[in-house]
């Protein structure tokens, strides 16, 4: 039977739980997270609302909580702009919220993002729950503490750490999500194996079929694995000073591919699993001993829907500039040394950068 | 000789200095505190500027930096808006930032809270340095770690703690501070002698006269030693859970006067120095042994251009319940138990309140 929690020790004595655990189980959560029972802030988006935020009112009343009038946001990408976070500021301060009225983010990575910020910056800080419900939520968004929205300029380039006092994170929540969210999902969690455990890496390609089949059981496993190999790369480097860059690999390809193809063309799975092609190919270029043939079929398994092969490679590489990564002009780049084992350098040539692009154009 | 330095120890093993020193020492300053030397972004107002931004510039060059184009916005508190952050943000993205690009915010309390708080949140966090040119920005604002914006339901509704790398404090900056920016400073110094150092009240009122007219020897221990108050009170409490608070003295009454009088009839210190006097009401009213007569007649020192009695008192009250200090519905308030000690309670009652308001409109 897999562990259902998995704790994030921060330093500063700061620590919370991820509990693997149906919604009903949050009024408890909650209590055991020592939140002060009284109002309440959901904020979730239209796809979610249907679903979940009815029922989670019910259980929450039941206990004793007052949940404040519910903010339900546009789906989507977009939602993450000073528009949409000014009207969680104004929608939170005309219903009476205190420092301690907990903002429950209810939804996918979107929602975790632009709530959690609204929380780290409302009155200097709300305690914060994430009760995400996408795969790449679970996985991924939920876990560590980055908060934040975009600039017309890129992607979460205004944002915050700020960590939650609870994550529940509900398995069932995954039987109901959209196939392309569940596609996108899982380029997460193979890049969690490829950066730092070869043994799920495996795992992952001889379970591919019954994953794509969201067979429970092993659904169950991996998320609580790759929500583990996440929460453990944050613990040890909660600001992103050294290892945590390497939950980047296939990311600075990705937001390039998301910026110059328009967002919505790819999602972020999408982008970052032919990102990920790309850096392996670099990879390899820089260590030709990588087992390339074996991380490249497991890569190719991950489904996107479109190529990049119409998307200008000069304009790209460009891009790839503008990530917040940038340190002093040098791009610092996310590689594999082997799989299980990633490392970042800023000895990258633009050659080898545009041979990542062919590669993954060609794939 | 006063000592030169006050340090700052946080939990977690972050500490930084606020460095007592001219603007020409801020090269060096910013090399001992390990910022990388190349671009740096320098934020500033209309009011400021003119003063000193060419020459910090001018030393920063010399010493091998190169410094962004500056950002000066306009003076004043209108500034804390959404709108001016926004202006912030387009400014350093489109200058080319990157995560070790430092932001200097030169100025006052707004500007300090302003562009701090686009430090805190841009890229998730660039490295902040405070030069603090008012005094109630050497005193208290650049101290502790507080930015933010205002909202148009209250004041600093919106921010972060985010502690800057260094506070570098140039004292002469204080002798060319506009007459009514001096003596609204001279509030929170008060403040600071009156809810923890009993002995430094007492100073203040002994040299009162040399305080007025700025004499450099009196200005620079007393500038030195409220610094030093409020960084024991922050390094003790960073989050303001519990001792912090205590700070607040006065300002609870004040926030209201600053919103119903309107923004710019009260300076903030006129309004913490009359939200005092009521707070002292209220305080003897539920200690009668505290000496308020001597309390009082410090208090009345304090240069007030205006009257809070065109003002309502219902209003003023009610303005009160909507400040972020309020939990759970019930009013929290700082008062005094003596001279140097203060406390927080939340048994304070709407009569207890309004005999403070009638206290101080007839003082």
């Amino acid at each position: 039977m897999a562990q259902d929690a998995v704790h994030i020790n921060l330093n500063g004595g700061r620590s919370y739980a991820i509990q693997f655990a149906p919604f009903r189980a949050v009024p408890r959560l909650l209590a055991a997270a020592e939140l002060r029972k009284g109002p309440c802030l959901i904020v979730t988006d239209t796809n979610v609302a249907g679903l979940y935020l009815e029922k989670l009112r019910g259980y929450l009343l039941k206990a004793g909580w007052s949940p404040l009038p519910g903010l339900i946001l546009p789906a989507g990408e977009r939602s993450k702009a000073p528009e949409l976070l000014q009207q969680i500021y104004d929608h939170a301060l005309g219903a009476g919220i205190d420092r301690q009225t907990p903002v429950l983010a209810l939804g996918g990575g979107v929602i975790g993002d632009l709530a959690g910020y609204a929380a780290a910056t409302l009155l200097r800080g709300l305690p914060l729950v994430h009760l995400p419900t996408s795969l790449i939520a679970q996985v991924d968004s939920s876990i560590g503490g980055k908060t934040g929205i975009n600039h017309s300029v890129g992607k979460n380039l205004i944002g915050a750490f700020y960590q939650p006092k609870l994550v529940c994170t509900d398995l069932d929540a995954l039987q109901s999500l959209p196939e392309l969210e569940w596609t996108s999902g899982l380029a997460e969690v193979v890049k969690h194996g490829l950066i730092a455990d070869a043994e799920f890496a495996h795992e992952l390609s001889t379970n591919w079929d019954r994953i794509l089949r969201r067979d429970k059981n092993t659904v169950r496993h991996m998320v609580i694995k790759a929500a583990a190999i996440k929460a453990r790369i944050v613990s040890e480097d909660e600001r992103e000073s050294s290892l945590r860059a390497i939950l980047n690999f296939g990311h600075t390809f990705g937001h390039a591919i998301e910026r110059i193809a328009g967002y919505g063309q790819f999602t972020h799975g999408e982008a970052v699993a032919v990102g990920m092609r790309a850096a392996l190919k670099v990879s390899v270029l820089l260590n030709p001993d990588l087992p390339y043939t074996t991380i490249d079929s497991l890569l190719k398994r991950l489904p996107v829907r479109n190529s990049i092969k119409d998307l200008d490679p000069t304009k790209l590489t460009q891009t790839m500039y503008f990530d917040k990564k940038v340190q002093a002009g040098r791009l610092r780049l996310v590689l594999l040394r082997g799989i299980g084992s990633a490392y970042v350098t800023d000895k990258v040539t633009e050659e080898q950068i545009s041979a990542g692009w062919d590669s993954a154009r060609n794939a």
